[in-house]
C-alpha cells in the first residue's frame, strides 16, 4: 500500500528547506528582539515570520488541515488536538539561542493523524542537520540512518537538560534538585543545548544518552517524538507512564532502563498542560 | 620589527590541522575507554597520541622549548610556567563529549614567553571552527574576525558554565549554589556545552556573554585566553583580581561590568593549583 502520508511528508521537507534559508539569514541581521514574559522567554520578528509562511505553504496545499503552531497560541489559538490531520509547528526552538546566535538553533514540525504522530522533521539550521523520520521507516540525518546509542547503564551516560528561572521558587528548588539528583548518580556528566528538539535530536542519534524536561510544549516535542522512536530510543513521561504530548513533559533515552531510572528519581511540579486554556 | 614568534604560530596551525584529522578520524571508529579518577574524568588512547603527535612535531623543529601538556602532567611531568617559550598543551578537551561524540570537542594550544601568552589556537573539530589569536593582532574564526558580544547587561546574558559531580558536599553544594545564583539574577539562561576552551570561543565570538569556571586547568585557558582578549574580551580571577593560568580559575565576559557582576555573587571553593604539586 502507497504510503497515504508521502505527499505531506515531501511537502514538509520542502518548506522546511524554505523556512531554514530565512532564519539562516536572519542570523547574519541584527535582530528585533520583543519580550515576552520573561527574559528567557523571548520571541523575534523572525519567529512569526517563518510560522506564517511555514502554515501559509501547507494550508494551500492541505487546505482542510489543522495547525498548532508556538506563535499562533501566542497569538491566541488553542492548541487542541483532535482527530484531523494536524501539523504541530516550532518555526523556531531555542529562541533565546537564536537571539544570541549559540549555535543550536532549530525548527521543528511533527506530523499527527488520530493523535498519532505520523512522521517528524527537525532542521537544526546552524549546524546544517535535516533530522528525519517517517513511522515504521527510521531515523535520519542529512539522509543518513541514526540510531541511539543503546547505552543502559546510566553511571556511564551524558543527560540532557534545561535550567530557567523559575518565579514559584518551589519549582526552581525542585529543577535545581534534580540536576542534583542526576549528578550525584553519578553520570558522565550533563549538558544545556537550550533547544529542545535538538536535545531530542542529540540523542537519537548516539550523541547523549538521555533527556528530560518539564515545562515545555507540544511543539517542542512533536518533531523530536517521531525522530526518537524511529532511532531506537525510549520516550515517557516524567511519571514513568506513557509518553503525553500535551503534558508538557517528557523522558527521552537510549534505553527503557535509563529512562525508568530518571523517571524514579526525579521529583516533578506542576507545569499545566497544552490542552487546557490558561 | 618582524614577529618574533610567528614561525612558531605558523608551525602550530600546521599541527593543529594535522592533529585535528587525526581526532576527526577517531570519531569515526569505537573508542577504547580508559578511566583516570572518576566517570567525568575520562581519557582515551586517542587523547595521548594527539599529544605525542604535537609534542614531537614541535620539539623536533623548536628544541628548546618547554613543554605543558595534560597528558604529560597525568603521566608524571610537572606543569611548572617559566620563563622559557612555553607550549600549554591541550590534545582533546571535552573528553566526555568525545567519547560521546557530542559536538564540542576542540583541540587547545597556548603559547607563553615570559609567562605572557603570545598566540593561542583552538580547533573545534566537529564543527570545524579553527580560532586564532595572535596578541595584538585580533581574532579570528577560520579566517574572520571575531568580537565579543559587547553586552553590558547581565539581566540579557546568556552565561556558561559546566556542572559535574565533585566528592566534597560542601564544594558540590557551592557550584550548584552558584548556577542558582547566576539564574536568579535572572540572565538569558545558562548553556553548558562541556568544552572550556569551545566555550572560551562561544565568548569571544559573542554566541554567549560570559563563562565562569573553578577546578579547571592552564592546558584548558591558555589557547582561549589569548582569543578572548584579542576579540576585545575580558578575562579575569573568579575574585575579581587579575586572572592567574595556573590558578585553575577563571571569568571571561563580554565586558567589564559583567565579569565583576559574577565574581560579587559566586562563592569560591578551593581547587588548588596548577604549579603546586599534589
Amino acid at each position: 500500500m502507497a504510503d497515504p502520508w508521502k505527499e505531506c511528508m515531501d511537502h514538509c521537507l520542502e518548506v522546511t528547506k524554505e523556512a531554514g534559508k530565512m532564519i539562516q539569514e536572519a542570523l547574519q541581521k541584527d535582530i528585533s528582539i520583543m519580550q515576552k514574559s520573561s527574559p528567557v522567554d523571548l520571541v523575534t520578528e523572525t519567529d512569526q515570520k517563518v510560522e506564517q509562511l511555514i502554515i501559509s505553504s501547507i494550508k494551500e496545499k492541505f487546505p482542510t488541515h489543522s495547525f498548532i503552531g508556538e506563535e499562533s497560541v501566542a497569538a491566541g489559538a488553542t492548541s487542541n488536538l483532535t482527530d484531523n490531520p494536524t501539523w504541530i509547528i516550532d518555526p523556531i526552538d531555542g529562541t533565546t539561542n537564536f537571539v544570541h546566535r549559540f549555535p543550536f538553533v532549530s525548527m521543528s514540525i511533527g506530523f499527527a493523524v488520530k493523535k498519532e504522530i505520523e512522521f517528524g522533521i527537525v532542521y537544526s539550521c546552524q549546524e546544517g542537520k535535516m533530522y528525519t523520520a517517517r513511522k515504521g521507516k527510521g531515523s535520519f540525518c542529512n539522509g543518513e540512518p541514526i540510531k541511539v546509542s543503546g547505552q543502559e547503564d546510566i553511571t556511564k551516560s551524558l543527560v540532557l537538560t534545561e535550567m530557567g528561572f523559575k518565579k514559584d521558587p518551589e519549582h526552581f528548588k525542585t529543577m535545581m534538585g534534580n540536576i542534583e539528583t542526576i549528578l550525584t548518580i553519578p553520570v558522565h556528566g550533563i549538558r544545556s543545548p537550550g533547544s529542545a528538539a535538538v536535545n531530542m535530536c542529540l540523542v537519537a542519534c548516539g550523541a547523549a544518552d538521555a533527556y528530560y524536561h518539564m515545562g515545555i510544549h507540544c511543539w517542542d516535542m512533536a518533531g523530536g517524538a517521531a525522530i526518537i522512536r524511529e532511532a531506537g530510543g525510549v520516550i515517557m513521561d516524567i511519571s514513568g507512564g506513557p509518553f503525553d504530548l500535551m503534558s508538557r513533559r517528557l523522558i527521552i533515552a537510549s534505553s527503557r532502563t535509563i529512562a525508568e531510572r530518571i523517571s524514579q528519581v526525579i521529583k516533578a511540579f506542576p507545569v499545566g498542560r497544552d490542552d487546557i486554556e490558561g
